[in-house]
């Protein structure tokens, strides 16, 4: 039964189970093993990390053929409660290789650590399974994510080629350029939001808040950023990890704190 | 008027405006500088970086007094919101120090990636000023805050004494002992969290899950990890860091994706 050596790739995302994208990236991984996805039910961007721990979950099934090729469900919760609910209760064995996305947007610099698709990734590095997540520079519903292609089929030929280290995880962003300039790997620009925030006054006289706001990186001209690249039509791999500790600062930090 | 040069303290928590822990680290701050306290409207935990952007904010004046001493608002978001939302509109300057909590519940290991006690403190850093969270090990509603009093004002009294490096932010826990054995500086314990989901079945027949889960970590008996101390009595400070990118891995993987 070669059939069953087939890999299982789970694929989630932040923009909805009806987003293009996700559409778009189960299509090219499907010619690479089953696909088990898992999307919110609902847009769920910014949502980071961030788990449901007040209200319970539901699982709709959209879609499944009876061989097990595709399962498509979505759920009533955020990316990362969704890539939980699937390895635990969903799926018939773990995954060997997650994938998020594809985002509608950039999720470049540190604006990461508020992805949704990269709360999938993160939770996927976690599991020891080979996590990457991707994201193309058009913000539009209808997006054509065509330029995507030979990105996302380099990654996961090399996830299913066994030559990715999981001890890692792996944030792709995509410039929108009908043929991108290359593949840069770099490290996450670092910046700084400024007006961030829109104010009105609604009809009773009380002020309202839109979040919004404009990215600054610290440091544009950083030839080792990904924003850097992006800005010049190359896609980008930043390779992040989990772990939030800053081992460098311990000794240091340990001589002040006793 | 050396009142002017009280330092503005800023402080948030993810269990919502009505917590014990907050007002028990607003009575701390308060002996240490103005204090300039948004927090959520409504309880928000493993709400991790996670950002509002589909729905306005509003932010409700809950107490100030006329010198700018006590400010306290609360918000209907998320606790990194709260952060943003004060930084941007709220406050009349920028906080010279940022403090979290005190959460009712630890937030010690890779658990941390959840916790919205953290949110705020990673955004803090984006700021380049000191961000500490408080964690402690009662879960309670009415928890007795009172063994964190030393470790709050040494953490409070170095960041006072501009002794606290903001290159780093820290996640600060605290067990349930009625006197700490002392403060271990140590990386966050990395684990893996099992039985993630609780099945049930509604009256209609459907089924829905709750998350709950018991976290393992992958070396219960490392002493550099803070989930071993705490279990020992312990407080502890685990230096952190909001960039995500793994630098060290960028050599290897840049042979990998071309």
């Amino acid at each position: 039964m070669e059939e069953n050596q087939r890999p299982l790739i789970f694929i989630g995302n932040d923009d909805g189970y009806q987003a293009g994208g996700i559409k778009y990236l189960a299509d090219i991984a499907r010619q690479y093993g089953d696909v088990f996805i898992a999307a919110p039910s609902t847009h769920q961007s910014g949502k980071s990390s961030a788990l449901t721990v007040e209200t319970p979950l539901r699982a709709k099934l959209v879609e499944s053929d009876p061989c097990g090729h595709v399962t498509f469900y979505h759920v009533n919760g955020t990316p990362a409660d969704c890539i939980k609910l699937a390895v635990n209760k969903l799926m018939p064995r773990q995954p060997n290789i997650i994938l998020s996305g594809i985002n509608h947007g950039y999720n470049s610099g540190n604006s990461a650590i508020y992805s949704g698709t990269m709360g999938i990734v993160f939770e996927g590095s976690f599991l020891n399974v080979p996590s990457i997540g991707f994201s193309y520079g058009d913000y539009s519903a209808d997006a054509d994510f065509s330029p995507c292609e030979p990105i996302v089929r380099h990654m996961i030929e090399l996830a299913v080629a066994g030559k990715l280290p999981a001890e890692v995880c792996y944030n792709v962003n995509i410039p929108k350029c009908e043929h991108v300039n290359g593949i840069k790997v770099t490290s996450a620009s670092m910046g700084k939001w400024v007006e961030e925030f829109d104010s009105r006054i609604d009809p009773h006289g009380n002020t309202y808040y839109w979040l919004t706001g404009k990215y600054m990186p610290n440091n544009p001209d950083d030839d080792t950023q990904d924003l850097y690249w992006l800005q010049r039509g190359f896609a980008t791999v930043v390779p992040c990890r989990a772990d939030q500790t800053a081992h460098a600062a311990i000794p240091d930090i340990a001589k002040l704190i006793k």
